[in-house]
């Protein structure tokens, strides 16, 4: 793979508009006894028209047979590979609402859990308290004192917080405290490595401190962590290209993962349109723009065939607003598979379709899985796309004499 | 990729022939309202037929998304990942004027420019000065001296000219002199590593003198250096595979950069057809023989869609030549896409063709990009060829036991 050194030599400035529209869990499978995925079943005439005109393609977010979390999945939309650049699930969840993460900070992903009077496990997810509950709760964690180390803590939905520990010397590589069953006590965090002993420590200072302020709040009168990690040290896409760079998400995670590698994010609606009305407004002060659309992949966890269908059909109406703006390039592809039929992320290559001027039309009669197989794009790492996008936007000079 | 060592333990001696014909730039794309490339528009009834006896199949030459320079383009034909094995512009304009480089050589691209009483560049390119007094002025820079170092200077075309630096201890990794704008002075040569100090020391005091002896010069009263580099040290192809290759190409850098390689470079005329008697004269002499046509680039260049099908096309009317030497494998490619219609190198992968009777037949209609992508040989990268190439000419051993 090109070293992002190497694409940053490379990089020159143009005036290119670039859209990066993605489907999350695009990729599908065919029901028993039936012979089309959820994308092929989908009526897509404006994606289709793309798919003649353009590129197809079939890529694997991080490498053959590797199902990708969200976050792996996207750093290779944007260009990193995920096997050299990891992103704790912490830090995720922290820019996922809008939290700065600074570099003295350790941030862990937390639940409020239920346990009885011996300090067993009752219920791992304190009943999925109400988000409005763990939003008074969390207020009384960030309340607690930790000598040296000051204490960020957000709700996130439901039992679900993020928390940040900011000092000095707080390493990463701590074990999580969740025993993963009901009947147990949380675990203790163990440093995984000498440096994160002092983390360690502060840490099950915290664990400690949460109990006892929690304990007249059941369902949730206690905490697990998991995740503990630091921000991670990634070249930003945008100094990488130097471009201008806009998230256009609904959902936090999606937001924060971009803006780790520089994105600004755009405040925007709920729906799909929404998010496009969004892209049409602020279309002029950026030239690449990523729009997240989550639900396909909420229907194929859901193992919902037909709504992940109607969803793709959604999407695909909306292609002649994103056409009507005249993007120089345009990709449609997912993060992952998110196969209904197989009702979680999966490692299915990722159907891709890239449409520019410049693309040599590889005459395809439809943006389909099989279709995809036979593309000009062939059959790549996620990571590799990002430079093909920047090519075609004319953004990349030549290599060597 | 597999590595040149790991190729050179597995090759083994045959009496196989091995022919690659590189058309330059010889990948396409469609005009505008058209569905045909330059290779898909043309007839090539020769060509077809090795198409579906052989293989066919993409080559990115770099990686997917990246243009490739010349150099690169044929370090990856020739079987080296470009980028792994790099060569400079200095070098590559040395050898493109037939110039032998020697280990002890410190090369460097110049321009002559225009500098004002003060020293501030007015013409970064001396009001592009016709090549006859290019070719006036550096026998004037050639013939400054510097102690312990001699001077080798060639004229290119227009303001452009190729300095070799031939001395011990000159080493690469110098800043270079051009500050890409007017109104400024030259910049001093800076050494980037330790070792690289009595080059810059060097290149300093030639730029001096050079303004010295070219004072009465204007336009051309002053010279900017890029491009400092070595000669590479590659493996050379012929003691990887064995074999004695030759080169046949009508221009000089085609010729060097084959000759950086090991190959020999053997005269030829100024003709394609040419080309095809010199490899029938010298066909017993060598095993591996690299024919280079560099039209087809130059019509990409040019926008001239139809004069790049018509060389296709004579290209074409000389493969029974080649094919009557009975050839153990014929490679049909380029070096990388120069489609008409984007009239510069490109991104596109390249296709390839490959003949032998040990080819399992794609059994295409054509050779064209089109069919390419569903070939045998599949989507691959330029320096994957090689190895294939040697293959099929019986001259790898089997990989472990």
């Amino acid at each position: 793979m090109v070293s992002l050194d190497d694409l940053k030599a490379l990089a020159h400035p143009a005036e290119t508009k670039m859209v990066l529209f993605v489907l999350d869990g695009l990729g599908g499978l065919t029901r028993k006894g039936d012979t089309k995925t959820e994308l092929e079943a989908a009526r897509t005439p404006n994606l289709d028209r793309l798919a003649a005109e353009g590129n197809l393609g079939l890529a694997d977010p991080v490498a053959p047979g590797i199902t990708p979390g969200s976050g792996p999945g996207h750093l290779g939309l944007f260009g990193y590979d995920p096997l050299r650049y990891r992103i704790g699930r912490g830090v995720l969840e922290a820019v996922g609402v809008d939290l700065e993460v600074t570099e003295r900070d350790l941030a862990a992903r937390g639940n409020f859990c239920s346990v009885d009077a011996q300090g067993l496990i009752t219920d791992r997810r304190a009943g999925r308290i109400p988000t409005e509950v763990c939003a008074r709760l969390t207020p009384l964690l960030e309340k607690i004192g930790l000598s040296g180390v000051e204490l960020i803590v957000r709700p996130l939905r439901e039992h679900r917080f993020v928390v940040l520990f900011r000092g000095d010397g707080l390493e990463e590589g701590l074990s999580e405290t969740d025993p993963q069953d009901t009947g147990k006590p949380p675990l203790p965090v163990r440093p995984e490595r000498p440096q994160a002993k002092r983390a360690a420590d502060v840490a099950n200072r915290f664990v400690a401190e949460a109990r006892r302020v929690l304990s007249a709040e059941h369902p949730a009168n206690m905490v697990l962590l998991r995740g503990f990690s630091k921000y991670p040290s990634l070249p930003k896409l945008t100094d990488i290209y130097g471009v201008r760079a806009a998230v256009i998400a609904v959902y936090p995670m999606y937001r924060g993962l971009a803006k780790l590698v520089g994105m600004q994010a755009v405040k925007t609606g709920d729906r799909v349109a929404d998010e496009v009305s969004t892209l049409e407004a602020v279309f002029g002060q950026f030239d690449f723009f990523f729009v997240h659309v989550k639900k396909t992949d909420s229907a194929g966890e859901d193992g919902n065939f037909d709504r992940k269908v109607a969803l793709i059909e959604e999407a695909d109406a909306l292609i002649p607003r994103l056409m009507a703006l005249k993007p120089d390039v345009l990709v449609v592809t997912g993060d992952h598979s998110t196969p209904a039929p197989f009702r979680a992320h999966s490692w299915h290559p990722v159907p891709v379709l890239l449409w520019s001027k410049w693309c040599r039309p590889d005459g395809a009669p439809k943006f389909s899985e099989r279709e995809c197989r036979f593309g000009g794009i062939g059959h790549i790492r996620g990571a590799e796309l990002m430079p093909m996008i920047m090519a075609h936007a004319e953004r990349l000079t030549k290599f060597g004499a």
